[in-house]
């Protein structure tokens, strides 16, 4: 491949994950015999991608320069940033993956959930200096929905790279400030390479405080006294914290239903940054409280089926039976794409007489955790690159962040516009792009990774649409003979009780398409196959207006 | 049931569709032998019924009650309203249909396409009465994003129902001014009960007027030299309209692309809503015209994968291909349940370099046919009734209605939030809720109704998640002997060529347990299929982490 033929005294960045995508952000700075890896995410599949669990980012790239990593470093604990590790790690090996304190925790759990057993996981902070012979990485403090979120600076022999991370820029956050002094001080001496996250890169203006969020929430736990159920992300930390004080201030135990809301808030707990362990109690005990003491704090907010919300909005949850003075309130915006999960959970909820709370002009209860445009363009204005690439977004949304940055007195031709797998080379005139190093989606399923490809997810797709339809015969093929009667077996594909007629008929077409294919001289296997296919098709096409899949199965048994 | 106890003298409001859902509208006022039907529309069903083309009203309460139906009312041309004609009179004998002049058209296009023939199909605009023994019925115009839509008003024997149809107030909209006086006069004359439709209740304000759109598009069309790629919804007619007149001014002829757009033009230059048809040229021909002299007028503005936009966007479109200094509108808004489907269009128009628009506050670009909650509250005061209805909607929007009613000094128990098949009877004194007279979804899969149950979209799902598993074995019962080998096929599962150790693996289990069967003294078939679905699910889940379908199929092979 030609990018390896680039000068050993260039600087090579390459995104394996994150571009063209909101997901599997996995980015590559490489020098000589020197390659750091920033995060190792999973993405949620797209629907069109039936039954696939997650997308990981294809690690060929690491593998075939395994020799040359040094470290993994982590810029937060997003599942987009960390969820890939456990399959990195299986992969290629990994001396030392650095993370912050959060981030550290759900490594350590994820890891320990799948009996994975790694010894080199360290928790950096913004202090952290880590040098190698060549590349040296040191931090700084941003703001995100979750706690210890930092941004990366990379010191290279062609001048300073830094990875922002998800941020937003919070005046009044939750947490700590992002510190802005030290991006600053970092845009003073001289950045070769800005590559910054394009998340809500199409929203204009700057995002909402957290703290607005807080006064909202307050605003509703003041006036409601049945309880009061607040479905949110259990990955906004953030969000959790304030919630956990905000029911503490109006006398609210807190029940938590969904197993990633725990495992946030014991994470959380440990870390130190929800201090006040006393206010949990169980789902038993929360039955037993007076409604004006409870909240229920649950998983669900984005629709998803089995998620606690969802069972309760459906009055299937064993320990939740909603009450008409119950209120929801859905902290959180419908992620593009579960719209409709979301709006049937709400129509559940109507349905059974509680008052529902979302996000709207008139009830400000949710904010993003992403730069808007006014704070992408103030990261961008406080490092001050010479060259400037997008990151970690959808093609629109890079495209839209590149406009930003030409907005920002940044030429044209020193913004980078890629997709995953593009190659950068850093000398000290200045940025060039390589070829391609390879960067294809790997698909999940089950335990297994890589073992479906494209055609069985197409098969997927038509067993979806029009189920399968199997059609079995015993033919001896020597004597050209059709043994017994042709078995036809279908799932998905019509209501088979009450369409014995229509499957006579099938069984009809297909010995009739067998008995014809015997007489001929030489029986050919395969277009015997593809005869019984296109026959059965074209008749129950013409019957039904469905293209199921068409199965045959033919056993040769010898007399 | 109940309801046919119902006083003789009482009328009967029932809604066999359009309740908890947006599409299939079908509403039935009965009084006495008399029964009157407004629309019959179809539903596109949601992502989780695989595979199911359209989703329609159940017919059986009408069946049942066939000789008192006087006639179908439509109140405009949208397939929600329409749609479902065709499967109604394959069901049940409908006398007469009176609907306005574009739908007329619509309806005929339709019929002739199902090469179904019926004589009774006629216009009606707002002067018409139709009158029954008991029933009476009149129309009055309102504005929506289609031409000639009504509302509809029945007279009664225990006063007037109004139903409204879709309908928005646009004070200048492109075709002509709803009869707001009528409307006006209507209330004055004493209205028992309005159905009104709820689709926008949870937008406040007032909707744009459709003008503003034609200003906006008007200014994009100035300041460009390339072609002008435009994708809107067909049916919104007098978009179309309005685009037609924009092309006209900017000496742009137009190619049309998707047979939707193609139908619906043709019908609007019939009716006299579109005016110049010399406009239109082949795409052949729009291929020879210089750039600034063609707008492409396309389907696909939701993304959907076959439509024109889309296979232009992905480069796969036979006789466009886009050039850099194309533009691309999208003169629409995602429905919701579309977002991620719009946003692939939009992110594939990028890679390609085209200029994109897309309806927002900076271009505005789009606006909705249906009312705004300022302009619902106006219909209530207008029609000023004393008991309200809200239809159209999704359970969210129908209680958002009901807040606007009570707002408007509707008290509360004077307004009915109901769900299909839920009966309301009419009598002198008021209107009291009565049962429910059943109104399921029917499916619609290719050209069959009703063949595909929820059993069959369940297999469906599995399928799409984790494909299937067929085992087949030859087995002789009497003798109890396995003949040959078990074959195991699957689809959808797993990459055959990659995983052959994997399939031997089963082969080996289900060998093994129907061999372990087959020595009990009494073989039942049944236990041998539940203990091969059993064994092979539990070995299988083991090693992927899936769960296929298990087909076993046992032939029962007497030598």
């Amino acid at each position: 491949m030609k990018i390896f033929d680039a000068n050993r005294a260039e600087t090579l960045v390459v995104a394996l994950g994150g571009l063209g995508e909101v997901g599997k952000n996995m980015y590559v700075v490489m020098h000589d015999d020197e390659l750091i890896i920033i995060d190792a995410g999973v993405m949620f599949p797209k629907d069109e991608l039936m039954g696939i669990d997650y997308v990981i980012p294809d690690f060929t790239f690491l593998k075939n320069n395994e020799d040359k990593i040094k470290a993994l470093f982590i810029t937060h604990g997003h599942e987009d940033h960390i969820g890939g590790i456990a399959y990195l790690l299986q992969t290629v090996n990994i001396p030392v993956i650095y993370a912050p304190n959060q981030a550290y925790g759900l490594i350590k759990r994820k890891l320990l959930d799948r009996n994975i057993s790694y010894d080199n996981l360290k928790i950096y902070n913004e202090t952290t200096k880590v040098k190698f012979k060549h590349l040296s990485v040191e931090f700084f403090a941003t703001t995100h929905s979750i706690p210890d979120s930092h941004g990366i600076i990379i010191n290279t022999p062609n001048g300073k790279i830094v990875e922002t991370g998800d941020f937003k820029f919070d005046l009044t956050p939750i947490g700590p400030m992002s510190n802005i002094h030290k991006m600053s001080d970092t845009g003073k001496s001289g950045v070769k390479l800005l590559m910054s996250e394009s998340t809500n890169a199409l929203s204009p203006g700057f995002s909402m405080s957290e703290s607005k969020v807080e006064e909202e929430l307050q605003e509703i736990f003041e006036k409601k006294k049945g309880r009061i159920i607040v479905a949110t992300f259990a990955s906004n930390i953030y969000r959790l914290k304030h919630i956990v004080e905000t029911c503490k201030k109006n006398n609210r135990k807190i029940a938590l239903f969904g197993r990633s809301m725990e495992n946030n808030i014991e994470i959380s707990i440990e870390g130190g940054y929800i201090k006040d362990d006393k206010i949990f109690v169980s789902p038993e005990v929360a039955n037993t409280l007076p409604p004006e003491e409870i909240c229920l704090l649950c998983t669900g907010s984005q629709g998803e089926p089995l998620a606690a919300l969802s069972r309760i909005a459906n009055g299937t949850h064993k320990q939740i039976k909603l009450r008409p003075t119950d209120t929801v309130i859905f902290s959180s915006n419908p992620i593009p794409g579960n719209n409709a999960s979301v709006a049937k959970t709400i129509n559940a909820l109507y349905l059974q007489g509680v008052e529902v709370f979302v996000n709207n002009s008139e009830n400000e209860i949710h904010t993003s955790g992403h730069a808007n445009q006014e704070e992408l363009k103030l990261m961008i204005r406080l490092i001050d690159p010479e060259y400037f690439m997008p990151i970690h977004g959808e093609y629109r949304m890079l495209k839209a962040h590149q406009d930003l940055a030409i907005d920002c007195d940044i030429p044209k031709e020193k913004t980078f516009l890629l997709q995953n797998g593009d190659a950068l080379s850093l000398n000290k005139k200045g940025i060039r792009k390589l070829g391609n190093v390879g960067a294809d989606d790997v698909y999940v399923d089950g335990n297994r990774i890589g073992d479906i490809g494209n055609v069985v997810i197409k098969d997927r797709k038509i067993m979806a649409n029009d189920g399968i339809l199997v059609a079995i015969s015993n033919i001896n093929m020597e004597t050209h003979k059709l043994l017994g009667k042709v078995n036809i077996t279908t799932r998905g594909f019509i209501l088979v009780n009450e369409n014995e007629e229509l499957l006579r008929e099938i069984e009809d077409v297909t010995t009739n398409t067998i008995n014809k294919e015997l007489t001929k001289k030489n029986v050919n296997y395969n277009e015997l196959k593809s005869q019984i296919i296109s026959n059965i098709l074209t008749f129950v096409y013409e019957k039904t207006g469905r293209r199921p899949i068409i199965l045959p199965v033919i056993l040769d048994v010898k007399k």
